[in-house]
Formats: structure tokens, C-alpha cells, sequence
């Protein structure tokens, strides 16, 4: 997607582009919050664009226009199934999504590919740096596609993809796929933020499973093995298996629905189309049960904690005295010289004793 | 154990007692730190419960005393073998915990049992509160048994059962055995704080598994299933099989131990002496790559951290203005009207304007 030229995204028929009105404020300039809220609602791509970098920018002047553009945006949020996408270095994401991509656009259906990747800053960008990897989707007009906001922590990297979903719901694209690596946390955070989890696995239950972070199998509402063709279709048949015994013995999700094992090759539109059928599936369950909402409740309110945990420990941690007596207590606690708790106790009341609140 | 007699334990052989120096001061009457201290180091039991009360304590005064004993305590403590221990009600934790008590103090073991329940207020001690339930370990002079410390958050009650591992150890016992409900948050928090983490199970994949926590079976360094005695043979072993196959599809611990499925009765001590075995083997593994102490010097620095991010929380949320202003928030972002990050940026800095830090 060409940065310079602004697609208009209406009931999935790329349009003929007018000259945008928008193009002039591209170079860091920034105009009033209803401007940008308008060319959302109108879906235009370059103001979507524009917007996102506003939510992702530090200058507290941003920070004031990207909060009342979410403002007014949230209303218009939310009509979207969003799926996580995780797996490892190698499981085939890109490719995976590429495929998956196109065929949900062939269906009319709109895609924004987001990423949580909390270290693109120092790697350059590992995932969705590089469009060239999604050639044509990155071309499609009804797909959208957005690298991992960099230079923030994991906390921040949250919040920003979590507003780049709204934006992109009110700007009216329908299926919203956030692509994490399966090898940090970033996979929990992923998963706080989406109604359908999919894990990519390799066939071959040995080396391959190495890199993925325990736990994460538990997490997964779909398990699918990539590259399931050619020579490999019998390993993935047996890997399927395998795992299909596997979570078996896991305990039920509460939502009601017991994670299936696929396979895929994205040289078979039937198998990728499958895998749509199941997160169609997924969602006319939970929406029939009711939790499908309720789930995205309990995760709007754990946002609400999470981050105010967040931002007092980010308060604490940069506060220079603390950071000073910090590395030393650290040393301290390794050698066993002092308790833990002892330690901490002593440094949160001398930064409350900074204070001017009474203690409860 | 009577609560009013004064058990020494030296060298695993129970000692004829004297009348304890201590015993007058156990009705809620302090002694300086010291006292607490040497009669810990003499591996006086009355002492040791009644510095664990003081442990548990939130009067400032128990508090300063607590601290100097833990402190003095400390470079005593670590010569143990941390053993956690779950599984859902019904998994014959107790009955467990009892024979394999009673098998260690046989082969000269010192073990104390604690656990870790934050519900045991509401549930008046579900787990441990009746000690009843371990008859004769509980009357075993190489056993100490301590129920979990009530009327706490999860945060609070593993702070306390920490410094209540350091204390026993320091007090000479050499396996230390804690046991939680498999059901609840308790067992990430008991995972952080043990060497060794043991999951008993019911035999059967069925609706048994239900009851526990998704993402628990990663955890386990071993996974056991019990009441594999008479008719329950068969499907125990069909059990155990399941869960091998299970297992060996997870990734690898970075430990290097890949944790084993076993199944046990305790009507077979070879089964129990097994269980030990294999806790041993693990210990030599860990002791010999270097592991072992790499992972307790990182769970305490982990405990440094979390420690002060569960006081930070607690100050903020138990101020008075916060509370107020939370219950609205929550309703607004249960409506869709706030955005949780928005919301929480505003309380957050509301907060600090009550304070004479600078932000950063």
C-alpha cells in the first residue's frame, strides 16, 4: 500500500481516487480532531493512516487529538471479529495471512493486519516491517495493513494496537487480524485483546516445538498445522493427530468450545476456507451463548486495571531516585543478603514518603 | 501437633522435652527478636509457629519484630528442597501429602507442610485447616505442619508463606512441602516460590479434568496420578499413557528436565519412594547444570518486583477518592461510553495530583 495515495474503502468496490483532500497534512502536519474523525467514518485509508500515527506518537499535543478521535470513534467500534495469530519464526505466518488475507477479501470481506511485536524497534521490525512479505495483499484495496508500533513497551505497544483496532472498526474494516511471535509475552497480550486466538504450529512434534513458549498451546481456540503439501502431507496428518489427542486432555473453555486441530496449505484455497468456516463457527457459537460479547467486556475492564497498573509502575520505575536504589537492592537480593519483601517494603515507602498522600 | 507442647527436632530423632523457656509467652505476649531467633536456630517448634504468627501479624510492632527475625533468619534458610503440590479437590492431596510425609520422615527427613489458599478465610481453611486430615503426620516430630495464613490477599499470603519457608528452613527442616488448590491464581504463585512443582491427578480424562485451571499442566515438573490401587489399576495406567503422550508435545523446560507422568497409591510405598526418586533426580539434574540456584536467585528477584507492584497497587487502590471514582469507570466502560485506556490514563493522573511528585 502506497503511503502517498489515499483508497477509499467502500462496500468492498475499490473506488476511482479523487484528489484527497487529506494528502497536504502528511508530513507531520496535524489538523483538528474532526477532520481526522470524518475521513475514519468516510474510510479513508491515508487519514486512517495518519491517525494511527497520531495514537503512536509521545508529543502530548498527539496524545490530546488521537484521544478525541478514539473518543468519538469508539461508538462506531467493535462490529468486527478480531483474531490473534501467533507461531513460531518459521510457521508460515506471513504466508499464512497472505492466503488468508486474499480470500477474505474475495469474499468481500474488509482486513486489517495489525502486529504486536514489542521488539520490532531493536529488530527492525521482524513481522509486518516488510510488506514486500504479503505482496498482493498489501496491494488489495480492501486490506489494510499496519507494522507493530515501535520504541514502546509491551504495556504501550498494548494500548496502541488496541486504539489502531478501533480506529480501524469505525473506518469500517470488518476482520481485524493481530500477528504476534509465539516466543515472548506478547502472545498474552495478543490473546487479552481478541475474540479468536489461532496458533500456527510446524508438522513434527520434536525440534520445531522447541521455540514456542510453554503455555501457549493452553491458550490456542485453534490449533493448525501450515505447509500441510506436497511430501509433508503425511507428517502433518500424523502431527494433527498428535495433537488432537493432546487437547483433548485440556480442560474445557468456559465459552463452550473445544479448540480444534487443522492442517492448511496455502496452495489449497479448501483448506483456508476451512479455517474462516471454523472462526465463523466459533463466533455463532459464542454470540448464541452470549459470550462472545460478555468476553469482550471482561477484557475491555481488564484493560482498565492492566494499564493503571501500568502506568503506576511506569511512575514508580522512572522516578531517578528509585531507579538509583534499585540496581543496588537487585545485588543485594541476589547475593541473599537481603529479603525481598523487606527490600521492597523499604522502597515503595520511601517513594510514598515523596508523597504528600498518607499511607492507608 | 499440640500447639502448647515444645518439640525439638535435631538430627530427625525425637528428644525427650523439657519445659520449654518459651512456653509462657504464647498467649499474644511478644519477646524481643533475639529470643525468637535462637529458639528458631534450636529448632524449638513452639517458637517457630509462634514467629510464624508474628509473620502473619499486621500490627506495626509484629511487623518490626517479623522483620528482624527474617533478617536474621536469612542466611540460614535455602539449605531445603521447595516441593509444590496441586491438583483439584478430590485428587487425594492430603492423603498424599500424609504418606509421603510420613515416608520421608522415615528415611530421616525433616518436612514441613504449609500451604496456600487465599479462600481459607471464606472456606474456613479448606485446605490444611483441619489437620485432622493428616492424623499421623501430624503428630510426627519430624513433621511441622501450618495451615495458610488467612484474611490476606493472594499477594499478602504468599509474602507470608515465603518468609515462612525461610523461617523452617533456618529451623532445620530440610523438605520443604507446599500444597495448594489447583483451581484458583494460588499455583502460579506457589509455582514461583518452589523448586520442584507436582500435579496430582485423577486418573480418567473425563469430566475429572474439569475442575482445573487451563494452562496448570505446562506448569508441572511432574504429573502423578493417584488412587492407582485395585480396580483403578487399569484406567490409571490408560491415564498415564494419555498424559505421556501428552506431555511430550510440549516444549522443552529450559531446566533441561522433562517432566514425567507417574502414577501412585498410597496403600504401595514403592510407588511413593518413586515420587522421591524422581524428585531427587530432578534436584541432581538442576544442582549439576547450574539451574537450580539460577532459578531461586531469579524468583527472588521476580518476588522483589512483584512485591513492590502489589504495594504500589494497594496504596492506589485502597485510596478513598480512587475507589469512588473506580465503580463509575467500570460501569462506563462496561456501556462502551469509556475507553479503558483513557479512562485509566485520568484516574491515574488524578491520582498523582494528589501527590508532590513530578510525572515524569
Amino acid at each position: 500500500m502506497p503511503s502517498n495515495s489515499a483508497l477509499h474503502v467502500q462496500e468492498g468496490i475499490p473506488q476511482p481516487e479523487p484528489v484527497s483532500p487529506y494528502l497536504h497534512f502528511k508530513r507531520k502536519k496535524r489538523l483538528p480532531a474532526d477532520t481526522y474523525i470524518d475521513g475514519i467514518l468516510a474510510a479513508n485509508r491515508v487519514v486512517l493512516s495518519q491517525a494511527i500515527t497520531l495514537i503512536e506518537s509521545t508529543a502530548p499535543q498527539d496524545i490530546e487529538t488521537a484521544n478525541q478521535i478514539i473518543e468519538k470513534c469508539l461508538p462506531y467500534s467493535g462490529n468486527s471479529i478480531r483474531i490473534g495469530i501467533t507461531g513460531v519464526p518459521g510457521a508460515g505466518k506471513s504466508t499464512f495471512i497472505e492466503a488468508f488475507g486474499k480470500y477474505l477479501t474475495s469474499i468481500g470481506k474488509k482486513l486489517a493486519v495489525l502486529a504486536v511485536d514489542p521488539s520490532s524497534e531493536l529488530s527492525k521490525g521482524s513481522i509486518l516491517g516488510d510488506k514486500t512479505r504479503m505482496e498482493e495483499l498489501s496491494i488489495d484495496p480492501n486490506a489494510f495493513i499496519r507494522p507493530s508500533p515501535s520504541g514502546a513497551t509491551l504495556g504501550g505497544v498494548a494500548r496502541k494496537t488496541r486504539e489502531t483496532v478501533i480506529l480501524c472498526e469505525a473506518a469500517g474494516f470488518d476482520v481485524i487480524v493481530i500477528e504476534t511471535v509465539g516466543v515472548g509475552q506478547s502472545e498474552t497480550v495478543v490473546k487479552s485483546m481478541v475474540d479468536f486466538f489461532l496458533l500456527l504450529m510446524l508438522s513434527g512434534a520434536g525440534d520445531e516445538l522447541q521455540g514456542i513458549k510453554r503455555g501457549i498451546m493452553e491458550m490456542a481456540d485453534a490449533l493448525i498445522i501450515t505447509k500441510a503439501d506436497g511430501d509433508n502431507v503425511p507428517k502433518a496428518t500424523a502431527a494433527k493427530a498428535l495433537y488432537q489427542s493432546a487437547l483433548q486432555l485440556f480442560p474445557k473453555n468456559e465459552n463452550g468450545w473445544m479448540p480444534p486441530v487443522g492442517t492448511c496449505s496455502v496452495y489449497h484455497t479448501d483448506s483456508i476456507e476451512r479455517i474462516w468456516q471454523l472462526i465463523s463457527d466459533f463466533e455463532k457459537l459464542t454470540k448464541g451463548n452470549g459470550f462472545f460479547f460478555k468476553h469482550r467486556t471482561e477484557q475491555s475492564v481488564k484493560t482498565f486495571f492492566d494499564w493503571m497498573n501500568h502506568l503506576l509502575k511506569e511512575h514508580f520505575y522512572s522516578n531517578a531516585l528509585i531507579e538509583k536504589s534499585l540496581s543496588i537492592l537487585v545485588s543485594e537480593i541476589r547475593e541473599g543478603k537481603s529479603s525481598p519483601y523487606q527490600a521492597g517494603s523499604k522502597l515503595i515507602h520511601d517513594y510514598l514518603q515523596l508523597t504528600s498522600i498518607e499511607s492507608p
